[in-house]
């Protein structure tokens, strides 16, 4: 029998120009063979007065467009990331069980999905729970250690010693955060906001839904805020529900080997991801008593298929989240019942007589807008070089360890010296809404005022700025504190710790939000209207968290529930998106900058608007490896063990004799079959005698998923080489297909709509002639100067 | 030349079953010869045990099936609806224009975009503040009138020449409502939900986004509502909305033939659907002041793809529609810039004390949300039988208006009635949140208790329930003020006038829920706990609302926004919740049972459970009208003329000299394209001259966009028959195809998530074999007792 399988050719890519990171082996779905015209950047504005009938000729352009330095790695895409598979492999076996499947089995599975997605938001409130109380208990007594000994050595003199206290303890939280992240579980690092935009996106981040992640995650979290850093405890919360969700849901954990034989139906990606989708919304509705904001979070930045019915199992499992949550926080506080604290953090009741804005409002809220994406830009741009500078210099794990530990230390110092060179003190009120007053120098009955922004955990501080009476803080204090804040948050961001940027960008806006509301009542006369300097800290924490992150619906929803009043959603919204655009005229958002970093193949909603000009037969890689329909074992082991190709998917063609000419497409089968195939030896002595092959189940392919075996674990002797195997059962005989001439964005549309991990590209025979993939697709993005096409490497 | 078109075979459908509807001529895409094994219904549930290899042979399932009455129209399909195209034709034109377009034109584009939900929201808001102002000032002449006469026959006698003062008052404004609407546009009877949710689903409903339509629409709602009908003015806003973007979107209007010459660009079904989308969003937050309940509500109800910049116009439209409703009303009401109406509803403010709710409460809110689902249910049962009975007997327009006069008449006399007889009394309060307070036969200073009720609009009525003192509706009077709007209620939705049927259920909700606070009161000893009754008013009017409607999460956010405090946002979640579990278990919701009395082609969110038994080879039209890429203009001028089929697109094919045989796919043309192309005389008098063809553009598609005329107003002569028609350029060269294998959840996703209206099904040489339309997909629905086929009629 004759073998056409494909093999890679392996031509070299004309590195042209010196500066250009050449292509290493490895690549996913052979895409070595580039085949566009002029291979690298080239500007479409500039060819947009060509007629259609010219031949492209960007020579020029790439001669003028030649970078001026080391391409920084966004200019690259790394190959080091898989897809998820989030299109069914609906091969004979899945059909074969479906139909079994009765009406009431379906109906069943319906109700296990709500049942899970109910654990998921008990769970996820029950961390959210564990972290609230750990870190409050934590903070707690590093506080009252550390006050004590202020109010010791205030008197006595010698308040160094307190400081390097307070640095110390600051120092050892930190340190233990530090390590375990570092040392263990470096992905548990940042706010995993951006890594699960990733999953949700399509893409494989490895490790990044595993228990021990979560741990990790979870400890870590706790270590850096009780440690005094400027970072929130929301964020990991999202990527700590999504792991409870990827959990759950496969009724199973790999990682402590056991296995509750539970919920087997969902062992694959589609599933799994509509889950990750309820966890990741169960964790912000945790995160900020924000149920529907959890929702639109999922939805704004993952998922792309709108489903009715998964949606509202989305909210269900928000739902369950933050009542669990309210409910657990209620029986702690020993006010059992008094459902009043939805979420971490809580912004506190805005009073509805306060709330009012008047119309004349409404641009000085612009204006806080347009400076909060300013400074977001400026945020992000300072946290961009910080990180570039990060990947350079400071990769080992104990380097990152210290570096922690440093900006531990200087956190406590700066804050230190605020409040020891703040010489303004404010009468205690008389419902003590301080936790830890410090006296300091201050009177009897009177306390440190900047002790309120900085010896206080951030989500306080907030909460103080929002809601103080009138004149609580002086503009100088304001000021200070925000500038101090600005740097030590954009320090912190990227640390190897676990830890969010919400609550310090929240705390920043809200600071210079409280200044711009002083600074208006000193401008104008009447002082009656500008009373409550609260509203404007709250649009002040909107527009600067905008102006970070770059979201605007589910953040505004976010943002409202979690004041608890719906009055200022007009003016939240207006400030979010002035926020959004001035900041996208500088710089990305936070995330999506640092996803760029890590050079991973995100496929945004749309495809670039100039890209009509490509199609797919120039997106396409154009030598496929194919597999014949009964394909020999040796040949299949020989593909899938070439480390320098690793494909993923291999579509499956008719057996025709002529090797050269390509063959009529009959199906496509994955790498992750091929080896359960492998591995449970479904092999026939000759070809055509299908009744001797051992019959496989579905249930082989769920055990084996997500970690499937490497092909190197699996021995085939050399009897066994020469065995056939039958694919027809297991291949997913209707793969999705497009012509040779589909244009990208029409191409992108199908990618995007149906979660597709290949697409086969056949030409007017239905031959297969390419096959594209994610990263064909991702590596076209809109520049400053037109269409640029992204480098494939392995980073 | 040989000519290949294939003619459509006539085979009867062989009606075995007397009862069932036979299909008649017009069918779109020649859904004509159906080879579905057995035909119609057959249980998937019963054949869950047969072997895959085994033949279907479901002739006894269809006997013992055999419904014991004549079929409804919802088990049939009409074939009156075409689809809309919302999958681009990117024909060479379409491409040729993107690619000469710069990335500045892009941007000017999205602009555009952008400007256009400006408007939209505008206009919406100012049609919302019309509406309000027109109700407001026709309603309060009419109360005034009534009074002034009730007050000067109470102490005369007579009160009988009062009730007939009112009935007419009442008659003669529906009366005039209800004709506008029954003679000049019988699409804009109703809230319109119902037919906006079909347009967004890709159903082209004739008509319903004309200007006619709007002023039609917009006129009927001022006539119902100030005639005193039990119905709101909220469900048309959604409707006028989607009609505004509808008509801006285009910067033409073709009834008043005036075009503006502007955005051209969005002259399709594409872009045109997500303008409607952000109209419907504009509406509900007008309606409801609502804007990210809006975005929900067309989300939830409409479109299928996500795309994040697409919901964040969406979001835009609805805010400034909001703030504009807002603005406006506010001058009127001459409290310029104090923002505090962003509806055309408003629930008022709950105050922040009294909306508390405990953890003892929340079963009793589940029992709530059940009881809303039954009466819900039981609301949708009535209407449904009334609903075919007016199908059956008032289908003439006098006779709708007669019924709509007598629902009006009656309305009157039972509110008279419920007046008169109830002897409650109520002391004016100090603040006189009464309107109209009539005091009739009560004492001075006081006033009757029932008016507050009757003698009011709906949305008066809903805010006393919410916020009047406890004490201020005695039990006995709820409870027959329940009964009688639910009655008049399910009487009067589906009318022939324009109205809704938020604002009803609403008030029958408040009723029976603030009638079951006061009943707990009644029961447990300690009052203080149940203080509030206008919380449960709250709990009931959603948990009413949701069994009748069955939207959850974006009926939760429009609640929510409508009282202006997100703390009873998880009750009501809840609540909607169970009211819709329990609502489904008996019947669907009030829309989706207007959607299939209507016999529309709604494609579902998802393919039917069971169907995995189906393939694209059973579902598909297996005898395709295809043409040549260069076909006689005979030819298509004869297929295009067929009434019969009437079909919509066309495969075209490669030139083959066999007639017999399938020939390969090379692109889709669809009949408007055609139309285009005949109009203006694209011919070349022999094959393969080509360049004789006049030059046609996509402005003149663009010109003949949406009104393309009928072929038999196209004249061709002789010779012109004989000529050729090049359709290389104008067809899509790309079209999306399956193979037959594909099984029907496969097709189905494909085709919703794409919003395909043809998708061409290939046999594994690339040749047409069939074509799946809505229609073939949208027969199949889950009955109870498994997998159903309705019937196509043309009705």
């Amino acid at each position: 029998m004759a073998n056409i399988t494909k093999k890679v050719s392996w031509s070299s890519r004309g590195d042209d120009r010196g500066e250009r990171t050449p292509l290493l082996n490895g690549a996913e779905d052979s895409k070595l063979n580039r085949q566009l015209s002029g291979g690298g950047i080239f500007h479409i504005g500039r060819l947009s007065t060509v007629d259609l009938e010219e031949e492209i000729t960007p020579e020029e352009d790439i001669i003028r467009s030649r970078p001026k330095e080391i391409p920084h790695n966004e200019k690259l895409l790394s190959l080091k990331y898989e897809s998820l598979d989030y299109d069914n492999s609906e091969n004979q076996l899945f059909l074969e069980e479906e139909r079994r499947m009765s009406q009431m089995g379906f109906r069943c599975l319906e109700i296990t999905r709500w049942v899970i997605c109910g654990l998921i938001g008990l769970l996820t409130g029950l961390i959210a729970c564990l972290i609230d109380i750990a870190v409050e208990n934590l903070a707690g007594l590093k506080y009252f250690a550390v006050k004590q000994n202020i109010e010791k050595f205030t008197e006595l003199g010698g308040l160094s010693l307190s400081l390097i206290l307070w640095a110390v303890l600051n120092s050892a939280f930190v340190m233990v955060g530090a390590i375990i992240v570092a040392f263990f579980e470096p992905i548990a690092a940042g706010s995993g906001i951006p890594q699960i935009k990733c999953y949700l996106n399509g893409v494989k981040v490895p490790r990044v839904v595993r228990l021990k992640t979560l741990v990790v995650k979870v400890f870590g979290v706790i270590c850096s805020v009780a440690g005094g850093l400027a970072v929130g405890k929301e964020g990991p919360m999202i990527h700590s529900g999504a792991v409870v969700a990827a959990g759950v849901s496969q009724g199973r954990s790999t990682s402590l080997k056991k296995d509750f034989k539970m919920f087997e139906y969902f062992r694959r990606d589609t599933e799994k991801r509509d889950f990750v989708s309820a966890g990741a919304a169960a964790g912000v509705s945790a995160a900020f008593g924000a149920p529907v904001g959890g929702v639109l979070f999922s939805l704004e930045e993952g998922a792309s298929f709108w489903n009715q019915l998964l949606t509202w199992r989305i909210f269900f499992a928000s739902m369950v989240s933050s009542f669990t949550l309210n409910f657990f926080l209620s029986i702690y506080h020993q006010k059992p019942g008094e459902l009043s604290s939805p979420g971490l953090i809580n912004f506190g009741r805005f009073d509805s007589d306060s709330v009012q804005y008047n119309l004349y409002e409404i641009p000085l809220f612009i204006i806080m807008g347009a400076l909060g994406g300013m400074l977001g830009a400026l945020f992000n741009l300072l946290n961009y070089w910080l990180t570039i500078f990060r990947i350079r210099y400071i990769h080992r794990p104990c380097l990152q360890v210290m570096e922690a530990m440093l900006v531990a230390a200087v956190t406590a110092t700066v804050s230190f010296a605020m409040i020891y060179f703040s010489t303004e003190c404010q009468p205690l009120g008389p419902d003590h809404t301080e936790e830890y007053p410090l006296q300091l120098f201050c009177a009897d009955g009177e306390y440190n005022a900047m002790a309120t922004a900085f010896f206080n955990t951030p989500e306080r501080s907030v909460r103080s700025l929002f809601h103080n009476p009138p004149g609580t803080y002086n503009p100088m204090t304001l000021g200070v504190f925000t500038l101090a804040y600005f740097l030590l948050a954009v320090w912190t961001y990227g640390l190897t710790v676990s830890a969010g940027v919400f609550i310090p960008s929240l705390l920043i806006g809200a600071a210079w939000g409280r200044l711009f509301g002083i600074l208006l009542s000193f401008i104008t006369t009447s002082k009656s209207i500008w009373a409550d300097p609260g509203k404007y800290a709250l649009i002040g924490a909107a527009a600067q968290l905008g102006g970070i992150v770059r979201m605007t619906l589910s953040l505004t929803v976010i943002l409202v529930e979690a004041t608890g009043n719906v009055t200022y959603g007009f003016p939240i919204m207006l400030v979010l998106m002035t926020a959004k655009i001035v900041g996208d005229y500088f710089v990305e958002g936070l995330y999506d900058i640092h996803i760029k970093l890590q050079s991973v193949p995100f496929l945004h909603w749309e495809a670039p608007p100039t890209s009509h000009w490509l199609t797919a037969r120039e997106v396409m890689s154009s030598q496929v490896t194919c597999f014949n329909r009964i394909e020999k074992v040796g040949t299949i082991v020989d593909v899938l063990s070439n480390t320098s190709t690793n494909h993923n998917g291999f579509p499956v063609v008719t057996h025709v004799t002529e090797i050269d000419e390509p063959s009529k497409l009959c199906g496509l089968v994955l790498r992750s079959q091929l080896i359960v195939l492998l591995k449970h030896k479904v092999f026939v002595e000759r070809a055509f005698s299908r009744f001797s092959q051992r019959k496989l189940q579905l249930k082989d392919f769920r055990d084996a998923y997500p970690r499937f075996p490497p092909i190197q674990s699996i021995h085939v002797s050399q009897d066994e080489r020469e065995c056939m195997m039958d694919l027809t059962e297991f291949m997913n005989p209707t793969p999705y297909t497009v012509p040779q001439e589909t244009s990208l964005p029409r191409v992108f549309k199908l990618f995007r709509a149906l979660g597709l991990r290949h697409l086969v590209v056949v030409d007017n025979e239905n031959r297969v002639v390419g096959l594209v993939t994610r990263k064909d697709l991702a590596r076209y993005h809109l520049g400053k100067d037109g269409l640029e096409e992204l480098q494939l490497a392995q980073t």
